[in-house]
Order: structure tokens, then sequence, then C-alpha cells
């Protein structure tokens, strides 16, 4: 197993996504560097580990540029020479901390759909407050889509809980306002008619509509919607998040008395906020491809970089393109079985 | 000043509203009880204030009933009553803890809305991190709308913020997926076009677009999207919020060194927990009516009615509904004398 990794992207720099590589090279994952030689060599210095490899690309691809303009254009930037890397077979999933939308755009123009996918979509994982975790797709990769679509989504993070996260016949919810049938948008309520359907939903068990707050609480694994509503939510969870462990903070410092009951709960208040950290999920998946790329945070650490490498490694390794590709196939096969039935019900493209 | 508060609809039951009133009539806010007689006379026992009526109405619409038509028919129902009664002058605002759409349409069918105002909106307070507070609306009232809306919500919504919560030239924010221009669904795209014209933006400081994470971080102090978005923003902000404060606990309880230290800092994590706590906002407000309408939360405890009856009052006493009136004409008649440049553009009805 080889893991393309991009060197450039993350906030910390060069010498933050090295140091992330000997983590997990040090496990035994082979790594391939995508940026500047130099920078990167100077960041391992003369420690360098055997099983790390490096190409140089150096040119980046920032947030300032347009993501679909510039992939298309600079051939030569660490994101593209990466993702046509694994796009070749001489690497198996790329990582990179870069631009979100660069990251899709080089990793869709270069990997390609898998068969059948109309469009990928970004999935991350959310810690809940019970030590569990939920995926929640689309997180921004479509502003809006069919009905369809969301049935797709449902499928590719029904396949990747289950392959990566181990879920077994993962619980997958419709976000929408309310928990009877027929609340939401007249997208979403037509992709709970057609999750309805036991023949859309082999694989998982659709949970029918949940609303924002099933994302975090436990109760569902899979949580399906559009990109802007997806991408909304995770930023408010994020904020909420911030700001609960921020006045926490506060609250503890207003006192001398929970000043000394702070600093003994300490180490358990920073296992707290590790656990609620991006850092330790390991990043954003890019799910509808035909490979495994994966978004670390523009924050990482090192720590955050190890975690994204990790993520795509289990991706591999439970070969979750090659089942997202068969479940995706069934899907279809099934909608044109019936397509007699529901077309014109099913055609809100 | 008089409140018309319904007896029904918390999911405490009558005697918690009852101990509610009781609260804010000892305050001096007179206080009519719209509810079966016998129970409120129970429930108010032999300390009966003089500033507390009681007005007959036993009939209760729940959240099993669909909020328009049991509204339209059942003309006996608490909530009802207690609509007309403000309707008619009797009382200077509504507070009701029942279901939010069967307010709505109570609201709604006896008050109207404001001259020129398309549809009400539905406004909730959160508290940010730093012990500020924030106003997102539409958090449920209208599934999707036009551009249009979305600019009245903004005024709605400042009005609000200027005239109830005391914030001067309050900071306004158009919630989307990206900070920069062109971000988001065409409706959120085109009600930014519209915002960046100065005459659409009397009374306030418009911010451009924000994000979910702006919800809670203090940086904006009113977040405007659609009824959808809101909803889904508003239940995964409360759900984060309980999850971190549920693991806290758990985090705390893991080890006998950060027991003590829980112990200790217990005073101010209870404050926290009161402040994260939805019961210390008051509830909702339903924005754009001829009137004033709160919506407490189902769950409410006497001090959640409480709080809803305070905010009702410095609802009537900041008259919003007549700053509201006022912002919505000179916006409208803004929009009726660049009619001939706009239309086309600004018709996405």
């Amino acid at each position: 197993m080889k893991i393309a990794l991009d060197a450039q992207g993350a906030d910390l720099g060069i010498a933050e996504v090295v140091a992330g590589a000997k983590i997990v090279a040090a496990e035994g994952i082979d790594i391939v560097l995508f940026g500047p030689q130099a920078e990167i060599e100077d960041a391992l210095g003369s420690s360098r580990p055997a099983n790390i490899a490096i190409v140089d690309a150096p040119d980046e691809i920032t947030n300032h540029d347009e993501p679909a303009t510039s992939v298309r254009a600079r051939k030569q930037s660490s994101i593209v020479v990466a993702a046509k890397a694994v796009a070749a077979g001489e690497a198996d999933a790329l990582v990179s901390a870069g631009p979100t939308g660069a990251v899709l755009a080089a990793s869709l123009f270069n990997m390609k759909r898998i068969k059948g996918v109309r469009r990928p979509a970004i999935a991350v994982i959310l810690p809940d407050g019970r030590g569990g975790r939920s995926l929640l797709l689309d997180a921004g990769a479509n502003v809006e889509v069919p009905a369809e679509l969301l049935v797709q989504f449902a499928h590719l993070g029904a396949q990747f809980s289950a392959r990566v996260l181990g879920v077994a016949n993962p619980r997958v919810g419709l976000l929408t306002i309310g928990e009877e049938d027929g609340k939401g948008t007249d997208r979403v309520v037509e992709a709970g008619r057609l999750l309805a359907d036991p023949d859309n939903t082999h694989g998982f068990n659709f949970l029918g509509n949940v609303e924002g707050r099933d994302i975090t609480n436990g109760s569902t694994d899979v949580i399906v919607t559009d990109g802007f509503t997806g991408n909304i939510a995770l930023k408010s969870i994020e904020g909420a998040a911030s700001a609960v462990m921020l006045a926490l903070v506060e609250a503890i410092k207003s006192s001398t008395v929970s000043k000394v009951g702070g600093m003994l709960a300490k180490p358990k208040l920073l296992e707290l906020r590790e656990r609620v950290d991006s850092n330790t999920t390991g990043g954003a998946l890019l799910l509808g491809l035909r490979g495994v790329s994966v978004v670390a945070h523009g924050s990482s650490t090192r720590a955050g970089i190890a975690a994204a490498v990790r993520l795509a490694r289990d991706s591999v390794a439970g070969d979750v393109t090659g089942h997202m590709a068969a479940a995706i196939a069934e899907l279809n096969e099934h909608a044109a079985s019936t397509a007699d039935v529901t077309v014109g019900l099913a055609n809100d493209a």
C-alpha cells in the first residue's frame, strides 16, 4: 500500500505535513510526497525513512485560485501530479490538505467517477457526545441536488460506514426539518419516497427523516443531504462546539475555586477537546470516485495529517471504491427496471 | 401592558405555565391565561395574584394536529382564542408553548401580516461563546423562499435586534457556504446582490455572506436564511452543544481527580449549562405580523415561560412591530421605484 501525500496546502506548512508523513511511515505505510523536492528534503532532514519517496512538483494551487480552472491549467501543481499518480496506479490513494475545491477537481478530472455516479460527494466524520461517530454527506461538493443524487449519496455513505468505519448495516437518515413524511423541500420529500422502496436501500437501514440534532446524538450512522445544507450544518456544529468549549474555559476561569477544579479536570478536558477537534477525525472523504481521495483540514497538525493518511489506508484496505461501485450498479439496475413506473416522478434534474 | 398566555401546550403541563405566569405577574406584568379554567384555578391555588386573569378555552391543539386545518376549524382552542384576543386589542402580545406551526397559523390568521410582508419568519435567539447572542431567521416557517423574502427577513431581524435586543446598527449576515460573492444557491446569490444595494439595507450593517460558524462566534448579530436551512442549522447547533456538554460530564466523571475538579467547578458549569440552555433565551419570535407573538419551547420550565413573557413585553415596549412596518414600507418603496431596473432579475418567486 502506497499513499500519495500532497506536501503543500497545509496552513502549518510543508514541515508539518512531512512530520505527519514520518508518523505513518513509522507505522509501515509507504508514502510518496508531492511538492518542492528541496523543501521536503530539508524537512525530512537526515532521518529520512526508506519508505518515504518524493516527487518534485513545486507549483501550489491555493485558496485564492479558482479550483477547476487552476487544476485544468496547472498540470505541474503538486495536487494534480499526485492525483495523476493515483489515477495511473502508481499510488493507492490521495491525501491533501489543499483547498477542498482543488482536491475535488484534481481527483474528479483524473480518477473519474465510478460508473453510474452522477456527482461525487464530500463526506465528513463527526464525533457524537457518546464516543461514537457519524458520517455527514454531502458537506459541500454540490449546492443543490435532485432526489436521485441524495439516494446515491445514501449508498456511498453507507458503504463507507460499513467498509471503513466498521458499522454493520448502518443507519442512514435523510436530513430535513421534521420526522414526518412530507417535511422539507420537494427534492428531499422525493428522495424520502425513493428510499422508502426497500429495493433502493440494500446494504443499509433507512431510518427515514432525521433532524439537525441527530447528526451528533448517536442515533444515526450516515446523514444524507445536499452540499449547501450539509456545509452549513457542518460549520454550525463546529462553531457550536467551539463556542461551548470557549464558554467552558471562561466559566472555569471566572472563580478561584472553579479554577482549581479546572486544573484538576484539565487532563480529561484536554482529552475532550481532542475528541471534539477536527484533527482527530482525519478529514473529509471524496466519495463516488474511482479511487480513494482524502482532504485533510487546512489547519491540520502532523497528527491530523497522520489521521488522514490512516483513513486513506483503511479506505483502500476495505475496498470501499469497489463496494460503492457494486452498490451504485445495483441501485441503477433497479431504477432502470422500474423506469416505466417512476419516469416523470423521478425527473427533477 | 397585558400579555395573553396560552396555558396549554407545554410538555410540563398547565401547572408549570401557571407557575411561570406567577413569576412575571410578581414583576408587574399583567397576564391573561387561556385554557381550561378549573385546571388553571387549581394550579393558581389560593395565592392568585390580582393581575392574572383567566379566559376559559379548554380545547387544545397538539403536535398531532395538522396546524393550519386545526386552527381554522377549532375556534375554541386556547391558542386561537388567545390570538384573537391580541388581534382585538384585548391583550398586547401572545405567548404560547404550543406547537410552533399552530402558534404561527393562529397568529397569522388572526393578527395578519404587516403590510408589504410576504411571509412571516420564525426568529430564534442563540447564545455565543462570549456571553453575547445572535438572532437566526427563518428557523422554519418557510421551507424555500425567493431572494426578496430573504431581504425582508434581514429587515425584520435587524429591527428586532435593534429595538428589543438593544443592538445599535446590527451586523446582518446572509448564511451560505463561502464568504465570496456567488457562493450558494441562486436564491441566496440573488439576495446578496439585492442587499449589496445600500438603499436596501437602511438601519443595519450588511456583512455580506456568513457561514455556519458565524451563527455562534459573536461576529454577527442577525443571520438570515430560509426556513429549511435555518431549522437544520438551529437543531445542529442545539445538538452539538448538547453533545459537548454530555461529553464534558462523561470526561469529568472518568477519573477520581477530575471528578473532584468537576465538583469544585460545578457552580460555574451549571451557569454555563443554563446559558447554553434554550430555556433562558425565551423562545422563538414570529416576525412580520401585526402584533407580537412568542413561541416558548415545548419543554419550557416556569423560568422558560417567564423568559418568553419578558421577551414579549420587551417587544411591545420597543414597538418592534411599528418599526418593522416602517422598514418594510421603505424597502418596498425603494423596490417599486427601481422596478423598471430590477424586473426580470428580481422575479424568482
